[in-house]
């Protein structure tokens, strides 16, 4: 027997229908690549929305067709965003931080036909287009009085045209919910890029699970700043929770220095932001030097990579800045675990909290999540012992495009990648990539927590673990450290600074400082590129 | 093309899987009828569940078989909600405080093939099981020592044996999302009752949109006490919510007068409540009489009916519990629209507030609305018109059970039967049901306004206001007024008390003092009664 309830397939237009009806006058502002700070309102950007499907469809584009992004945060990109989905087509956002070589091989294996791009990648795209096999209509982000004169580009058209051209007259279509509405590729280490295709389905359910109070806890009061660009994993859906909750959008566009930042929180009164850490870290640095505060800003989820406790204690101690600590991938969409408190931890001491806070947090419902042994075996909660995490649940990749990479799942459970805890309470914690554990003398070291105690020194500003050869133990910790500017920390400092915070057989063997540690597109150290340099490295107890 | 991600049907039965997996230490505390406090946890009532479907299964129970209750809110209705729902039967919420003869009437018309019941229902079960024509098996939930003797009831069966002879060995079955999950009848005023059929789909996407922070802003910090009966529209899904976010729950069983709920708030630590205004009148005056505060409780649900502003002001003025204004219906499931405040609404005086707080609020991402003139034509907002209400969304009725009543859309849109406004903002404010609007020579007057107004005095306890005939002007409304023990206002002071309030022509024609509005059984004012009670009444203006 079946209910009796209305049938409303969950689609992404409907997220921008209600903030249009019900939240027509709520503002969405951006700081443009043109340089000018731009308003607008969830009621005009929706009529441009279908103005822009109307012109998508007009160039050709066709149900389940890909059209593709470079592009920054900004109003466009939103624009773009609700007008491809909603008309049945895929939005494919490009990440324009990989190698030229690398965006050419994704947009060929997505089969992109149409490529929209920010004025800031016109080279970028002047570049690449001879060698983009699918590409049919190039489409400039911009108005006709920032097209080049002449272009290397066949074809270039521009956006504001496309839209003029249309009036906004169009009903979003009705489909399943099940076809695919957006695709991201995976910036992973080894083997060709991964897309993942995400449906209608998995993102509206992810941006319910998204907005929960435990989770980004969004509402209408809220004013977000995503620093988290639209061309990773959807900006961690907040584009679709704004819409959902009606609350104000911020977009900094290409400004992602602190400065910038830190103009536009003031200005527009932010009351919640979300980016990796070494975002947050020249912001942070910003502000120290300039001896700012935040007015209006409540809190900021920080996910990508671990986010290092002393960050956390800055946020919060000395700005008042409450900071949720979260999980995901490109393969979940990308939220699976956020860390917020519950009832009982409300009694905790600062120290306590700031101890719970370095996990990544209790499981979203919709997602479930185990950790397994090197046989497949489900391990305990509330050890000590860790093991690869598990995860299920309808915002869960369940294949790769194109299958590429073959049946990701284990019996129904995507596996992660990541070695982490969990608790008593279920709450996780990260302690490593599976490959980028240090394997001494047949016991696994988490690195995470290594390079967490050495950020924690106040002469260092970026620091990496990595394993190192060792005859004896096959691999040891080498601590690989980028200092501050005009810092003089010694390598004896940093190994006293150990001291008392982890077993004495998780010291590091070695420490070496450089200029720089590389990373990667999405902000994360690439502990490969240090492994790789480090090859030969003869450590001192070798 | 469709999206790769994972397919989960959403499920009551994941809401439990995820309240045990991941909240299984927090508690489920219950005021039993047997008069003692019971305390258990997610864990131990999730594996009760299984034991329970496995019960329900042994009984004969089938894929979508409708197995119905009479009792107050506690853990063993938790653990009906979810074994029967979850097992793929139908869970059937009946209501004990409608007459006998309607028990009876709705309990045939859903055939319902079991019927579980707490002790206070001992005598109504004994008095009506002889004429319910399709009931197996009665089933007392409580344990050996509470059966009666002997009893009229064919075949009484014992919750708590029925429980203790299965192992909690079962897996939740995996199907259609769309099929029913649970079954509840409105009391309408008019014809036989409706039943409405909620799926499983729509029971999950409600219960992601009651937790949102604009609505019910439910999380794993809070400590959920419903005072809305189970019996009522899933007690407004708060059951849903609690294991969806890990909340605390705190169920009062039989105990809904001032004392037993107060005791219980203060004792379990409760944040967050709900019901309805006629609930709330009851507590608020034990505390006031009382002089005491509350400690822990945060904010409260009001819904049901309109919420008079002095109740209001109370709450919020004298203790500090804030109170999200709710709008919904049994065919909603019942939430559509909550008064929580936009970032705009923040910087509002008091009295600012406490206007927009009169409004039902904002429609939940999920729910649109619109109102409609007398030809269907879809009315402004932010005028002064108000109109039909209609709604529409996955959780919102498509028709009735077994097609009572026919086809009840507009066009896809549900008429709620509802007279509102909604504003430039989209908050929207009931002024009347339909056919309690007041029609004076072609104009309408809202009852609503005029009632609140008149509860906003001291000396009264509750009002009514109902069309009384007028030769000249068809209708006038004429105001029921049920006085505070010992208050001694007069007919001339409520009058004039209007003054200044409204418009001149608004103004009741006539008081007249009752010792008792009539309440029905779901605690809203029966104005039906009143109009036939005063169906000759002849106004001084006549």
């Amino acid at each position: 027997m079946f209910g009796l309830m209305q049938h409303h397939p969950l689609l992404i237009s409907s997220l921008l229908v209600h903030a249009e009806r019900h939240h027509g006058q709520q503002e969405v502002v951006s700081r443009r690549i043109e340089g000018d700070i731009h308003r607008t309102t969830y009621r005009q950007l929706a009529a441009r929305a279908r103005q822009l499907a109307k012109a998508m469809a007009a160039l050709g584009v066709g149900d389940g067709e890909r059209v593709a992004t470079l592009a920054w945060n900004g109003y466009r990109h939103l624009e773009l965003y609700y007008a491809v989905s909603g008309m049945g087509a895929v939005l494919h956002t490009l990440n324009p931080r990989l190698h030229p070589d690398q965006v050419v091989w994704i947009a060929d294996h997505a089969e992109d036909q149409v490529l929209c791009f920010d004025l800031t990648f016109l080279p970028l795209v002047e570049a690449v287009a001879a060698r983009l096999k699918t590409v049919k209509h190039f489409v400039l982000m911009a108005d006709r009085s920032h097209l080049p004169a002449s272009s290397q580009i066949p074809n270039l058209r521009c956006y504001e045209d496309l839209v003029d051209a249309q009036d906004d007259a169009y009903t979003w279509p009705v489909f399943d919910e099940e076809r695919a509405s957006s695709l991201c590729y995976t910036s992973g280490t080894t083997g060709n890029p991964k897309g993942v295709l995400y449906s209608h389905r998995s993102t509206v359910l992810h941006a319910f699970g998204a907005a929960l109070p435990d989770a980004l806890n969004c509402s209408s009061r809220d004013v977000i700043l995503p620093v988290v660009p639209m061309f990773h994993v959807n900006a961690w859906s907040l584009p679709y929770v704004a819409c959902m909750t009606g609350a104000k959008m911020v977009f900094p566009g290409a400004g992602l220095d602190g400065k910038s930042l830190h103009e536009l929180f003031e200005a527009e009164g932010v009351t919640v932001s979300a980016g990796v850490p070494t975002v947050w870290q020249g912001l942070l640095a910003y502000v120290e030097a300039n001896g700012l505060r935040f007015s209006t800003m409540k809190r900021t989820i920080i996910g990508g990579s671990a986010c290092p406790p002393a960050m956390i204690r800055a946020f919060q101690a000395t700005y008042g800045v409450h900071v949720l600590h979260a999980w995901g991938m490109t393969e979940m969409s990308p939220l699976g675990t956020v860390c917020s408190f519950r009832n009982k931890h409300l009694a905790m001491t600062e120290a306590e909290r700031l101890a719970l806070q370095a996990k990544q947090g209790q499981a979203i419902y919709g997602v479930d999540m185990k950790i397994i042994d090197g046989n497949g075996a489900e391990l305990p909660w509330g050890g000590e012992v860790s093991g690869e995490l598990l995860v299920k649940g309808p915002w869960i990749v369940d294949q790769y495009f194109k299958g590429e990479g073959g049946q990701p799942l284990i019996a129904g459970w995507f596996p992660t990648g990541d070695v982490a805890l969990i608790d008593a309470d279920g709450y996780m914690q990260i302690t490593d990539r599976a490959k980028d554990v240090i394997k001494s003398g047949g016991e696994w070291i988490g690195s995470i927590d290594l390079e967490n105690i050495a950020m924690a020194h106040p002469g260092v500003a970026m620091a990496a673990c990595i394993a190192a050869h060792h005859p004896k133990w096959d691999e040891r910790p080498l601590l690989v450290v980028m200092k501050k500017p005009g810092a003089t920390v010694t390598r004896e400092e940093l190994l006293a600074f150990y001291e008392g915070k982890i077993a004495k057989w998780w010291l590091p063997d070695d420490v070496v400082f450089v200029d720089a540690i590389p990373l990667g597109a999405t902000g994360k150290m690439q502990k490969n590129k240090l492994r790789e340099q480090f090859k030969g490295y003869t450590l001192p107890t070798a």
